[in-house]
């Protein structure tokens, strides 16, 4: 609902930054065959490019040709930086089966979550992904839905690994209520058979605290959003620089 | 991750007001053969009966029998009844297409929503969908999520309509950062074209005020349950009495 980048066409191209205004560009492949064949563009229109890493810069479409030589030829207008989303906001959690985790990427991304880590824990049932199948997806939803920065997508880890980061609170029904982050937070949550009681009794005694988002039991990937939403719902995207 | 009910199997039964503890009950039908072909229960388990209207049962299996003539014989314990989630939080909004509405629906329900209406606006894409499938899936997400009160599905309505109740809010980029609801609330979001410069002007008009929910641009469904979550984020399951 909140556009922080203006509504030209979006492409990713992951080597802004070396590019002053005024150079021309040529990009091919997949997201020049999308744009010239699915979006129709034309020479003359606007396009935002982004690289997903806070480049942001607005060009002009000279050419579009579609299909197995598909190019898109563009004059770069201006190029300006974007900060990231503050306070920053990140998300571990058991990876949920099948397409489930494809939406959760999806829904992290859009509601401004820095990164999400794939996190081991005593009743998770699933321990292996496609990371590029969902680098991918995190890119698609960067463009959809105008983030300068692409959520990243980190390795797995554990309880023991995460408990002395001092930015980390866990979710869990017994914990207080959610009010919107203050500073830089990490969220773990456990799987959908809960935090074991040893391991509430590990962030207990790491000096960890809980928090709780709703009334009922949810399914991972909306206790992820919906915790995430709860606590960046002040959050604004990044200053223009 | 917070249940609210005992974690027995769940069955739903739309007629458990009138039943006295120490009744005996027979379920046929899908319901029935779920439970003994899938989940497998056999005598002797619990199992908690829900009529998605705040009556709840806990009971025991006396028999199970799958297949045509699938049926459950029930001993019920005790019936309680539960109040409903307060502040009571309502989301009407476009539906969004395709499978994009059943998961709005499933999640809506997981983050405590009490009802879910079709809103007619300016900009929105679809203008039918099936109410039936959607109430099943109501069901299925309350046996889920540990729901006593099954969301409702409410009729189409529009910004007319909805703009003089004093519980409505309106999703908009615009608008001041959501806090939790203190009162029962209705929040309209409009489509991903965004409300029209007319519709806010008519919400501004009737008196109603405007609420953003993070950073980014979000799919319908995202923004729906993380609208929601924020301000359900400090609601209680109902009191059992």
């Amino acid at each position: 609902m909140a556009p922080d980048l203006p509504t030209a066409h979006r492409v990713y191209f992951s080597d802004l930054a070396a590019l002053p205004p005024g150079s021309d560009l040529l990009i091919d492949g997949d997201e020049a065959n999308h744009a010239a064949r699915v979006k129709r563009l034309r020479p003359g229109e606007p396009i935002t490019l982004l690289d997903g890493r806070g480049t942001v810069a607005e060009a002009d479409l000279l050419r579009a040709e579609a299909g197995k030589r598909a190019v898109l030829e563009l004059r770069i207008r201006t190029v300006h930086r974007v900060g990231p989303v503050r306070p920053a906001v990140e998300v571990w959690c058991p990876p949920p089966k099948g397409e489930r985790l494809e939406t959760l990427i999806e829904q992290l991304s859009q509601v401004g979550v820095a990164s999400w880590r794939p996190l081991r824990t005593a009743r998770a049932e699933r321990d292996t992904f496609r990371a590029e199948k969902l680098e991918r997806i995190a890119i698609e939803s960067a463009k959809q839905c105008a983030r300068a920065w692409i959520i990243a997508i980190g390795p797995w880890t554990d309880l023991a690994e995460a408990l002395p980061d001092p930015r980390v609170v866990l979710a869990d029904a017994g914990g207080s209520p959610a009010t919107p982050a203050a500073a830089d937070t990490v969220l773990l949550l456990g799987p959908e058979g809960g935090w074991t009681p040893d391991e509430l009794e590990q962030a207990r005694g790491a000096g960890r605290s809980t928090l709780r988002f709703g009334p009922h039991t949810m399914r991972i990937e909306t206790a992820a959003v919906a915790g995430a939403a709860c606590l960046l719902s002040h959050a604004h995207p990044g200053d223009t620089r």
